[in-house]
This record gives C-alpha cells, structure tokens and sequence, in this order.
C-alpha cells in the first residue's frame, strides 16, 4: 500500500459540508424542536418542514456528526446541542452560527479575493451599512446576538475568573463587556471585588439585567461610553475580551495606552482572545479568525501574545505574561 | 467549572473557514509553486498576488492545519501535500478540491433550500446546462478530472486489488471505469486477471493512456458504452465504483440486474463507494456524500450495505457480504 493518503486534504476540503449541515440544522431548529421531547422521523420531517427526499439523510447526518442521538426511531438532542442550540434556553449559543450561515458562509465564499486584495467582503463591499449598526438599534436582535457572545465566552470567562489572582486586586473595568458574563463570572468567583462593565449605552439594559439574574447589582454597575472616543473607568484591573482584534494597530496601541491610563501603578491589563501563539504554527482557530477579521473589517487583525507584550511594553507597562485558558483562547497580562 | 462546553458545536460550526482556506489554496496553486522550492514570505507573495495585509496569515493558517511547514522563514509543502497538490504530478487530485471550490461551496449555501424542497441546488437550478456535460466535452477538462478522480479513490482501488479473493476468477470488467485506476490496480497486483475498462467513448484516449503508462495495454483493454443504454460487457466480475449513489432507486436496481446478467454462475459484483453503515449512525462521510447528490442530481442518494444486499438479492444474487476498505468506502460484494 502506499504510504501518502489524500484523506486529511479531503476531510478539510469538504469540511464544509459538516459545517453547513449543522448551519441549516440550527437555521431549521432542529434542536429547539427536539429539546420539547424526543420525536420519529415522520412526526419531525413535518414539524421542520423537511422534504421526504432529504429527511433521513440530513437526521442520521446530525446523528453521525454526534449532534443528535437516535434510539428506537426516535431522534433526542445530546446534552451539548440541547444545552447551547436550543433557542428557548439561556444557553442558546445558536445566533453566533444564525450569523456564520446568513453572513460568514456566503462571504467566505469570496476568500479568495480578500486574499488578493486586502479588502473586506461582507456587506461593507456592496456599499450597504454595517450590520453591526443595525444590529445595536434592535433592543431584541441585540439582546440574542450578546445572549450568543456569552455562550460562546463563557469557558474562557469561568477560566480567568478563577486563575487570575484576584486577591491582590479590589475594583475591575470589562471593556465592551457585551451581555456581562465576563465581569459576572470573575465578581462571582471573587466576592471581594467590585466591578464595572462599560460599553455604548444601548448595551446597558441588557447587560443589566443579565447582572441583576445572577444577583450582582450590589457589586457590578454598568457606565456607558464609547472606548474609541473616551478615557476607560479607572480600577485596578482592567480587561479587554474580543476587542482588540478588530482594530488596525495603530488602535490598538490607542487602545492598550488608555488601558495604561485607567490603571494605578501595580493594577493589571488582562487581554483575551483566540490569542495566536508566538511561532504561528499551532492555533489554527486563531489565524483563521484574524483571516474572519480580513473578510469582516478594514483592517483588523489577529495577534500573538508578544505581540500583545510589546504594545504593552511600549506603553509602559513593566511586567507582562501569557496564560492558556480554553480551547483556542489565551489571556495576555501586562503589570503596571 | 460547567460540564458543558460548546467547542465542538463552534469547532463544526466554523468547520468551513479551514476548509475554504485550503480550497483558495488550491486554487492559488500554492503547492505548485512551492513544489518548485521553498520560498520566503515576500517572495511568495509576490508569486502568488497575496496582498501584504492577508499573505503573513493566510500561509501560517496552512502551517497551523498541516497543509505547510515554515523552518527558518521560508515555506515548505508536506510530504502529502506535495504528493497530492501539486499541479505538475499526476498525483494532483486538485482538480477535485477546484471543482468543490467553485461549484459546491456556493451550492451548498443553498442546502436549507434543498433541505425543504428536495430539489438539486447546482447549475440545474438556474437552468444552465449540466457542467458534466461540457467537461465531457473538452478532453483536456475531462483527463484532468478523470485524474483527480484517480487521486481520491486510489486508496480504497489498491485495498480492493489486495483484499478481493482474485485467484478464483479469471476476467473483470470496471463500469463506468474512468481513468481506469481501479482495474489498473487490480490488474497489477493481479497478472493472472484479463480485464476491460467500459466507459463513454470519449474517456477511451485518457484511459488507454493511463493503462498504456502502467504497462498493462496487453491484458486491459477500452470498451466503449453507455451503462443506461447497453448491456454490460460480459466477465467473471463486474465491478462499480462510485456509480450507483447517482440514481434513483429504480436505476440503482437496474444496474444491478445489468452486472447479474453479464456475470456467470459463481461470477461477483463489487459495488464501492462511501457506503453507510447498517445504522445509519457512524459513516457521516457516506451521509454527507448523500447530501451532496441531494444538492447535485434529481434523486440520486447514497445507501447502506444492507440496501446494496437487499437489492443484490432482488437481482438472483444467492449470497452477499460488506467488506471496509479505507476510510469512509466499503465494498458490496454479490456473488451469483
């Protein structure tokens, strides 16, 4: 037998095949129809609308992948996709991949050509507005897209929520801090501290409310404001999850030099992403999300920790290290 | 911290951005030029016309998936890279990851479509002729694709020479043969077997070349035909390869009369493609290949071992058994 097998370049190559039927599966409620009781492939195909032709093939597909269970004929969720893929439940992580079917998949379509010309290919290309505006002036739409941010962060969040040595530190700043589960899940963990989430002000109802839920309005506030036009709330530690990725580096900078500003001598930066590792070989979720930034923004882009350190050496900051928190995300920590 | 993680759900999810960066990879010719030799980052990306803001990152997600290897800056392709991707080896099974770039990638956006109505989603649907048609047509298109298709089944061809019982059967014939690798192998591990390779005439040249360069013109010969209109030519076995998931169900049993007709008592039949398994639970590769004739063919669909057998059975076959050959194929063998 030969020793060189296509198999691995074919099982990327048709990757999105897998991808896409979980799409649709989300797109069609799959799992918030299954999550109400178990259901046979006749009741099912009815109730999702599924054609006679694709039904089966699609279920057993969602069976194989180990999306769904199959058992005496009748299809359940796992524990997994009925926790974070049904839309009735807080847990709902599905608007993060209604977004990657309607938009993500379409535009990567065109990946070639952001490859060729360093430009964006999602709406901003056909000169229509940003979605991302849309998105803020619909309370509701908001709400489910931030609803999908939490779940999606949420590892990450519980995981520096407990390895950060948060006893030297009192107060905490979550800038663009979304629905809250950040700061709610450190001021959790640590019920010496107190904390601030600040982001523009259409975010403040829900992050409210999201803080309120996991009885925290005591501790945890939101201010409203914009971190491109103003200086960040001062604390002792400020943090910055998903949010320098989107900029140029010459905002980042900007970014990191008000990070230093808001911070007392001794307070700590923590920065968090799909943070790519300094040799550029091994996190391939956090390159190709610098690759998403490509086809999303201007001229955003993805980073390495000493990436990261050196904007913060730059600004002053006289310690800095990098820490693993979960699948493909790590924290960068600069010392004031 | 929770039990629950949604990783594989996003892992799946995003799925189609590692598989779209290596479709424009292929598309590029990013293998073929470093097939030539290593090449620094701006060399490269000068070679290929990456703009500088998406090179750094788009060779690195290569790096990161295993496509390339980087040492002391300059980019290397992989053994399996180099062996498969590469333009100029007639190893290439580009021409296949080509075709899924430009074709089943945008088509498959349309699979919730497909998914409700039961209708193909490829060029049929804007009712542009079927493009099978026009490579057919362009016998430069059509070796390249016969090729590609070589690269992809090679391995489950050499499993098939090895593991079917040859010594108790004297002649062969392959059913819509292509290049003609399956016999080819069949026939080289084999030098006791005669065999013919039967096929539209107009993929005669490309397979008696392919035959000529493997030394084997004297025992492996061109027939050309047409399986839906003719009888199958006559041999101790009949073998199809990635044939009968095209069809419906009435085709499908219609093939199968074909090869038990053309077979003398005793004779086998050897159907092999993505066959699912008996549960319809494990084999996603088969289950998705199933939905890629959804969205391809007017009612064609994969099946399992058991339907195979069933419809063996139907035929007059006295005795049939499934045997895995490598990765997601199997074969149906009927013995008559």
């Amino acid at each position: 037998m030969d020793e060189l097998r296509p198999d691995y370049i074919l099982q990327v190559g048709l990757g999105f095949w897998a991808s896409k039927a979980l799409l649709s599966a989300v797109e069609m409620e799959v799992f918030t129809e299954l999550a109400k009781h178990a259901e046979d492939l006749e009741t099912l195909q009815g109730r999702l609308g599924l054609h006679p032709r694709s039904a089966r093939d699609f279920l057993d597909t969602l069976v194989a992948l180990k999306f769904l269970e199959r058992r005496d004929g009748r299809y359940y969720n796992t524990p997994i996709t009925d926790f974070f893929l049904d839309k009735r439940k807080p847990s709902y992580i599905g608007g993060m991949l209604e977004m990657a079917n309607h938009r993500l998949y379409p535009f990567w379509s065109h990946l070639t050509t952001a490859l060729r010309t360093g430009l964006p290919q999602n709406e901003i290309r056909e000169g229509a507005p940003n979605p991302f505006d849309a998105l803020y002036a619909e309370p509701a739409r908001l709400r489910e897209f931030l609803r999908a941010m939490t779940g999606v962060s949420h590892g990450a969040n519980l995981a520096i929520a407990h390895k950060f040595p948060w006893s030297k530190y009192r107060t905490v700043v979550d800038v663009g801090t979304a629905q809250g589960d950040l700061i709610t899940q450190v001021a959790l963990a640590n019920p010496h501290l107190e904390g601030i989430g600040f982001d523009l002000p259409q975010v403040g109802p829900i992050f409210e409310e999201y803080v309120g839920t996991n009885g925290l309005s005591r501790r945890v506030k939101f201010v409203p404001g914009s971190f491109m036009e103003q200086p960040l709330p001062k604390a002792d530690v400020i943090m910055m999850g998903h949010i320098l990725h989107d900029w140029n580096l010459e905002i980042k900078r900007m970014l990191v030099r008000k990070a230093y500003e808001a911070l007392p001598q001794g307070g700590a930066y923590i920065v968090y992403e799909s943070i790519i590792d300094d040799d550029r070989s091994a996190n391939a979720f956090g390159l190709l999300m610098s690759l998403n930034m490509l086809i999303e923004t201007a001229d955003g882009f993805d980073y390495t920790g000493a990436d990261c350190s050196g904007w913060m050496k730059e600004a002053g900051f006289r310690e800095t290290r990098v820490e693993h928190l979960t699948g493909p995300d790590s924290m960068v920590i600069g010392i004031k």
